[in-house]
């Protein structure tokens, strides 16, 4: 926990960046002198509706990892810092995937729950997205479904979750405490959840994988910070860039590795490198991820697309006279990355704050590797 | 230039490098007393033979941008340090061509030509690489042959080259300097100069395109600094990985930008980012670099081959008990690169000595840029 020094020092620094960007929101002497009152009494302060909408916002502006920041002040804030019981942020969680797809068109949303305080560390949420697919290892080694979330799911199954259908696409579980002891399990219901089955713009066997994705990602394990004020409990998502699906979750070799099925399916030499049979494999996986998006009607963004809006959220930062903090190992796509324009340059990197930021002890349960509530 | 005492700390620091790892180079007192007295009476000092054979090499194993450091101890070294005419240094970048690739078997070589010594800044060699296409600008505005090297043709058209035949691949000569004054122009005799013709293992019409590049890749604008020492001409070769050539030299759009002819020849339709027609025909181009190259029997390495090989190279250097600098951002291939395992994981980077050093005027002479000897 912090000091409440440094509570007023952040503090003062985001409601002064809030006073100057929103220069009709009233005296910012005013309300810091209340804000500064209220830290003595209870080592933390409470943001107004808008001060958390723009804290947000920014938090969003200021991730210097997402590709994704030009549409930053159209971010949806779903305000339930009123929602105190986990059953409470269970149905809340279900209501923010049902609202931010209305008819599979996605938009970006958070939905914030309430804030750390001095001796009330605030609701939890273990899981690293809403929807994520367990991942089951076999007798013989081999897992079925996600590998990333093998120990979670193990995790899950010893809080007495019993499992699901064992398909490689079962639907996790959510699991959410608050407060110190084990954490309430919820299952999803189906029409939360959409999902899109994937085919190829050409090859008819690809439909036979019986390969999907869920529509929505929803980050749900960092943490929502403004001025001082921990949100632990801030699930927040955009829409899909296709490489996320085709490129990483499907084909990293410690997730679905599912380039080697594909590229013998395409009939390519997998016995050597320089087939470049991933590099094939790679493009016609994410080919199909557009094309299923597409045809389903679900909101889903490319790659070269994406780099072109990213370079334009650049130049209207500038323009603004503000520094866009970009990590280029993360901006840049994780394939055909020459291709896109993006590459082609270096970025300014610095943590700012408002942010998201990954806490040691989230990370930890969000892969199974713990299981206590944590700092 | 340096003051003495820098290049008497630099010195110190590379001769206890020298003798740490090569214990049979005898006293490193007495060594370091002559140094230092070379110094005193001429501002820098001399290197033996074998310091500079081990300077050239730990300078490889010191780039952090380099994914090709295995072999890093097999780097011929070829002094030099006695030419120091132009034409001298014309000759010898020639015979490093012809020694590097005896029977298309491509060897890591160094060539070293004089060190700067105060008031004496040795010798430069302006090109970026000793093969290298010209580029030029046609009346409405388009580029033949390689648009990088616009303004350095017009350069050498000012200093009277009078010009290749005008086809897309023209060789430029080289343009070596000794002291003030205009550099020599120096044709690169056509035996020295190892092509390949690309062809691809599928499509027939891709030999049509009558595509090319140059087989050996020999940087000749970086400094190659060795215990304060400067070696401002020192070309070095490697082999090429495929994706330089598929994936950069031909693909960027400010080099040859030949996704698009290639995407259209597929078929694809370029009217859509989502088609991915870019990464298709990324990926074609690719494979038709590997395949020619082999086909004509030119040493060459793939993306993924080269990333475990670096891989290979970590863990040594680890065992070794040393730090291998690395750049993210280089290493990580610029195709594909989540498909490769350097991709998943971070590296330290720091600037080591020995290095290779990119020199502003070198980088502005090697561009067209600037004319002048530089500093
Ligand atoms: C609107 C569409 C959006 C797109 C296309 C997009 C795209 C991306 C991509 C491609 C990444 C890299 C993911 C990875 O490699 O694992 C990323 C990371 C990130 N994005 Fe976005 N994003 C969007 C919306 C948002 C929103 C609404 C927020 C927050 C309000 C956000 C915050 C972040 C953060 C914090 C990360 C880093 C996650 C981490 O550290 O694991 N993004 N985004
Ligand atoms: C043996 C085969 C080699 C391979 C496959 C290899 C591969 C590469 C690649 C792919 C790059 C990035 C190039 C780019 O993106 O522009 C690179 C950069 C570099 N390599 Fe190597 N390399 C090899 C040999 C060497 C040798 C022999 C040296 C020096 C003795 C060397 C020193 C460097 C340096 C200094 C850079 C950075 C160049 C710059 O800053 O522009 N490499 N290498």
């Amino acid at each position: 926990e912090r000091a409440a020094a440094d509570v007023e020092a952040a503090a003062e620094d985001y409601l002064r960046l809030f006073h100057a960007e929103n220069p009709g929101a009233g005296d910012p002497r005013e309300r810091l002198r209340e804000v500064r009152q209220e830290i003595a009494r209870t080592g933390t302060y409470t943001h107004t509706p808008s001060e958390l909408v723009f804290g947000a916002r920014v938090a969003w502006r200021n991730s210097g990892r997402c590709i994704g920041r030009l549409y930053w002040r159209s971010l949806r804030v779903r305000d339930r810092r009123y929602v105190t019981t986990a059953e409470g942020i269970a149905v809340e969680c279900v209501n923010h995937l049902r609202d931010a797809a209305p008819a599979r068109r996605i938009r970006p949303t958070i939905t914030v729950f309430p804030q750390e305080r001095p001796g009330v560390p605030g609701p939890r949420i273990w899981n690293e997205q809403l929807i994520r697919y367990a991942g089951y290892r076999t007798a013989d080694g081999s897992v079925v479904g996600d590998p990333r979330y093998v120990a979670f799911t193990e995790m899950l199954r010893g809080l007495g979750w019993p499992g699901g259908p064992g398909s490689p696409f079962d639907v996790l579980p959510l699991a959410i405490s608050v407060g110190e002891g084990p954490p309430l399990l919820s299952t999803l219901p189906g029409d939360a959840v959409l999902e899109v089955a994937l085919s190829h713009p050409v090859h008819s066997w690809f439909e036979e994988l019986g390969l999907r994705w869920h529509a929505v990602p929803v980050i749900s394990n960092m943490c929502l910070e403004i001025g001082g004020v921990c949100y632990r409990a801030a699930p927040f998502n955009g829409w899909y860039m296709g490489t996320e699906i085709g490129a990483r979750n499907l084909a990293d070799t410690d997730r679905y590795d599912l380039t080697p099925l594909i590229a013998r399916r395409l009939g390519l030499n997998t016995g050597t490198d320089r087939s470049l049979w991933r590099d094939y494999a790679m493009v016609e996986l994410n080919a199909a991820v557009l094309h299923s998006f597409e045809r389903a009607g679900v909101t889903m963004t490319d790659h070269h697309t994406e780099s072109r809006h990213f370079l334009m959220h650049l130049e209207r930062e500038e323009k603004a006279g503000r520094v866009c903090p970009a990590d280029w190992s993360w901006i840049v796509p994780p394939m055909s990355a020459s291709a896109t324009p993006v590459f082609h340059r270096y970025y300014e990197d610095r943590r700012m704050t408002p942010n998201f930021v990954h806490h040691p002890d989230s990370l930890e349960r969000g892969l199974g590797r713990s299981c206590g509530p944590g700092s």
